[in-house]
């Protein structure tokens, strides 16, 4: 790794929108210690950026992400060394699910183990028909267990179970029957679609975006009754905020909220 | 409001079927204050109703319902204000859920915000293939929290957030993938559709039809050993019940349950 | 029943694969009493082999099972004997679910009431086209609760909630649709499209599968972040396995895990 081919190239756009591409083609953008390190990284500057608004996490060459580095994995055999791997590796997956902001998976080719596992952890996803999906280690001896806890939340029981157990692929129409994906389009059309999902996104008050992904988490682990206490305190809570009261007040004079007006929309 | 216009029309027919229709079509039937109030009403007549079998929630003129009155919003920009309402706006999702018969969403037109949330606090619900689903209160600043609890009790977790964060419309073939619906069909067929589930749940015991639906979302929250037991439980009791006694009986003699025969079926 | 048929059929092959027929074809192999005996023994059998590697659960005769013995349930009408049926039916039930082998239904004709309980809780389950599935209890005035246990963990609650308030059939393409199956295939590719998931199954290490399937039911009852910590242990625990350590190898060096080697995969 030199300074001019970083492991994760991270790129900001003048609306505050990052489009994080994983960049060790060779090894098919496995998740070694170094590139958690660099997506780590990368996510914590997002983190810190006030402004940023999306993260679009692509990867580079023929793959999106391979999951983890069985060579180097093969080369350490100590527990301590793979506890710190998954620990670390979880932690880059919570740190996606901490952002402020909507996390959207480009996935434009083999999204495996710990790719397919950042897949179903990102917010949204737009794959390409030629994206295939599988949670592939248990051809390896070594069973999927950290991506099947974003894929149990994302896709029905025996769907992921199958997954897991038998580590085929599944294509991305079938990811999109299943719910791990938001759209299967043609790999020319992926950016757009994509882009599509980010206007969306960008022309909303950022404040509001942030409780709401963050709400739509914490409430989906409560009890029915909990759920609504907290839904309803985070609604009035954000009904206060300027963005919603001038959005408000402009749905009552049948005009364009003046912050959505800034953005073209 | 007039006595002559209440803002919700309340019919009960001899079965026990409640025919509740939000009736404020100038405003697309929005849930403000005084909507809620005439829905709680109407919600805990058929609660003290021990003869009640069934509710059929639908919409009066055009749309299903728009949700929050966001024009009432923007007139009262003070946190106890919001607070309240949607306390009240969730006391009135909470009442449909513990309501001891299974109430149906009659979708046939738009159904927007907390109008979308009524579709899926709804325990069943039929759309035509004229409605469309949307947790837009994004577009105006106002991401849909409490919208987002029974949503993403329905609908798979991508979907649900793409909804939320982009609050673009999905129509009723779509809603019928994700789960939001149990039926999309033709307007013209849309009545014929409700009554055909309408039907099938009066013709069987109202006790087990009110321990059943409980059972089913109280069982779902916690673990699967408490979950088994309290079903056992739930089931033992209810197979004491005179009608399932007869039901067995019914069933060991090859003949209708004496129950079912009243109802034609 | 005599010794010469049993109620439960059980055939272990070479692999370690056990196939366990339901087999009182003249009461669509319903789950009286010494029915529930007999396969809560045949499933102990399978939990005490340690060369176990997977369940294929089927019926004979015209239907797969039709749930419990409403005529034997009419002749006993009795809190306690119900109390203690249910209980020994979900102790069958949690008995699948606790098995470090996969179980996978073979569904060749009608799953209902508690028959349908057995698909759901399996992992895995194939479906003819002439399958069918309801929770049929609700015709008899009987909520099918315990069975609603798995449904609800296997499909959308909108469908769930219909399938139990109506007790209808639905055809093995819904089920598909639905989460309730993993395939719907020709009757004479039912077999095969078993064995296909058997092959898959026996080529990966016993451990890993086992860990495997513990992990997935349990970390899905957590929280994200205690789900995590959980896979994330569970997955360096599997890494120090043989097996694990010789498919890094052999991932590593470009051939095939040498135990894997073994089944012909």
């Amino acid at each position: 790794m030199t300074e001019a081919s970083p492991l994760v190239l991270s790129a900001r756009d003048a609306r505050g929108v990052y489009t994080l591409t994983l960049n060790d083609p060779a090894r098919f953008n496995a998740l070694g210690g170094a590139m958690l390190d660099a997506l780590q990284h990368a996510l914590d500057e997002v983190a810190h950026d006030e402004q940023a608004r999306a993260v679009v996490l692509g990867g580079a060459g023929k793959a999106f992400c391979a999951g983890h580095n069985l060579k180097d994995m093969a080369a350490n055999p100590q527990l301590a060394w793979y506890q710190q791997l998954f620990a670390q590796c979880s932690r880059v997956m919570l740190a996606i699910h901490k952002l402020p902001v909507p996390v959207i998976a480009r996935v434009h080719g083999m999204a495996t183990a710990a790719g397919c596992q950042l897949v179903a952890q990102c917010d949204l996803a737009v794959a390409s028909l030629e994206a295939s999906f599988a949670t592939s280690g248990i051809h390896y001896g070594l069973f999927c267990a950290t991506p099947s806890v974003p894929l149990v939340r994302n896709v029905p029981a025996k769907q992921a179970m199958e997954m897991l157990l038998t580590g085929d692929f599944i294509d991305a129409p079938t990811a999109l029957a299943q719910g791990l994906v938001n759209r299967a389009v043609p790999a020319h059309q992926l950016d757009a679609q994509v882009e599509a999902l980010v206007a969306a996104i960008v022309e909303k008050p950022r404040a509001a975006v942030a409780m709401g992904k963050a709400l739509v988490y914490q409430q989906r682990e409560l009890g029915l009754d909990a759920a609504y206490q907290l839904a309803g305190q985070a609604m009035a809570s954000n009904m206060m905020d300027d963005a919603a009261q001038e959005g408000a007040r402009a749905f009552a004079e049948k005009r364009q909220p003046a912050w959505k007006a800034l953005h073209g929309a």
